[in-house]
């Protein structure tokens, strides 16, 4: 089959392997109709992240189940399915507690922008849709990590009905993020967004404002905007240092950031959160807790966050995605085998 | 009167000033019956904290109030009043959510190691109660800083009914922190110290475990504790990097780590937090919230965080207070004037 490898920061090339089989009795083999890049996938392409050797890349997809293990119960060969970013057994003590993310059994998948791949623990994994119409695709490939990603910042943060919530970065989270604000009943949700395309989107998903400076500037318009109180809820949904910095100075005191940019290397002074009381929740999102009211909500059309997806190539044209995305030409890219 | 002046590290005077006055109507004079010496006071002491000049220290007491402004209604002269270690409105959006410590006027005391205090905001700060008992003196002088800090770890850390709590530090605070894991119905409380007599003080407020050990092996003993799933509420009662990344190695994914330690320059990689969804919340303590509830347990004999003074010296031997501390020959020092 064919699966897209990085050979070294940006160096990405399809090449032919052998599909996958099955190697624990509670494995999965599913066959991907959609799969698309992930902003941190980047983090490789862009050098921040170590290539010591070719590896296999991609970690969101969704399609049709191939074979099962014989332990396998709940999803069955044929099942269109929707999977989260991890695996994971969903029986364990962090499981049931929601943190599947943390999953005594956690797995990650070789490399999902590819044509198949082995899912393992299948059972507590996967969850079966009905085949969806071709317009729900792009929603629920997005329900796979950025949906579910931006739905934990906002759990993190601890959105509610009647709070003023801020979402830090544009990127396909971020967006996804204001998505959550929205459902979860924010009165207020600002977007902080430099980029026209994504200061549109944000306003379809929810924004009902947009603050296009950072730093200082950034800063005092959130306060501004705000009585000079800071938000009740602030999403950090980037990964650096900046972003967190800036995440904290908006956040009211008593408050929790919830963050879900990936982090690399950012060392942070723990005095702001401490003399002011912000506290900091979140981390690598248990999708898999969220996906099922997720999957609703996109199923039943109250939810649009496919629209993330501005741009779709075929597998082949795998290369071109990192560099549109890299060059912030696309928000997030689909591919299609 | 007297008053305590640090005039470089180690170097603890008394010195001869005025008397305080009244500056807004919204002031109270208060005659200290008793105050003590810090473990934040060590800060400086060490040299860890710059001591620019000559500074008046001390941000504890009890005492008797003596005068106030036309404004102040709810506390009059001949009041006998515990105080929390900053001033506040008690009024603001922050106060009101329960954050005093960030009041939008907080205040700090110029040093009340002395016979004397102005206090800035008087009602929303003070709490005045009935003349106490000789055996009660202690506890509600506990309740200043160390009980409201100790508990405001509890809280911040989610210490509930039926969870396993680890309490890292054998301070003043963390042995108080032992005391609010019990109150707030923790079915196992681990202290974490190296020195038998406070050992013996955490067991005496309510430790079920004692774990003597630090860094890796500390850290295995609590896993081992807890079927290697961690602890679902760690209070972190220290402030340094050592005792934060430990708290974090301990705490059980999804549950946030209750910081009170107060941090100098500590800088912390946010991958362990994000990793396993491990929160951190807390902060400079708003002892004002807890007040009322801590003074109420006090006085119903229900707890008895007095213990933690282990030596009481008279106000003109406070440079002796000071060594006991930084030597650890004492866990908590009283003054009396």
């Amino acid at each position: 089959m064919r699966a897209t490898f990085i050979t070294a920061p940006g160096d990405i090339e399809i090449r032919q392997i052998p599909e996958p089989t099955l190697r624990e009795q509670t494995d999965a083999i599913v066959r991907i109709t959609h799969s698309c890049v992930c902003g941190s996938d980047l983090w490789s392409y862009r050098g921040v992240k170590e290539v010591p050797k070719p590896l296999q890349i991609g970690h969101e997809f969704i399609g049709e189940v191939t074979q099962v293990g014989d332990d396998v119960t709940t999803i069955k060969v044929g099942d269109f399915v929707v999977a989260p970013f991890t695996t994971s057994d969903n029986t364990c003590v962090h499981c049931r507690a929601g943190f599947q993310s943390a999953c005594q059994n956690l797995g990650f998948y070789r490399g999902c922008q590819a044509e198949f791949t082995r899912v393992a623990n299948a059972d507590g994994t996967l969850i079966a849709v009905a085949e969806p119409r071709p317009e729900q695709v792009r929603s629920l490939l997005a329900c796979s990590d950025v949906l579910g990603t931006g739905w934990h910042a906002a759990v993190s943060a601890g959105v509610g009905p009647g709070k003023t919530a801020v979402v830090v970065g544009d990127g396909a989270v971020g967006l996804c993020a204001v998505i959550a604000a929205r459902v979860l009943g924010a009165e207020r949700i600002v977007a902080m967004s430099r980029h026209e395309p994504r200061q549109q989107l944000a306003r379809t998903f929810g924004a009902t404002d947009i603050v296009a400076e950072r730093g200082e500037v950034g800063i005092n318009a959130i306060l501004d905007l705000t009585d000079g109180l800071g938000a009740q809820a602030v999403m950090e949904c980037v990964g650096t240092r900046e972003a967190m910095e800036q995440s904290i100075a908006i956040a009211r005191p008593g408050t929790c950031v919830g963050f879900v940019g990936v982090p690399h290397g950012v060392q942070m002074p723990l005095e702001p959160y401490f003399q002011r009381n912000i506290g900091l929740r979140g981390g690598m999102a248990p999708v898999r807790a969220y996906l099922p009211h997720l999957i609703e909500l996109v199923l039943a059309g109250t939810i649009d966050p496919g629209l993330v997806f501005d741009l779709t190539l075929p597998l082949d044209e795998v290369a071109d995605a990192y560099q549109a995305m890299d060059e912030r030409r696309a928000i997030k890219v689909m591919l299609e085998p």
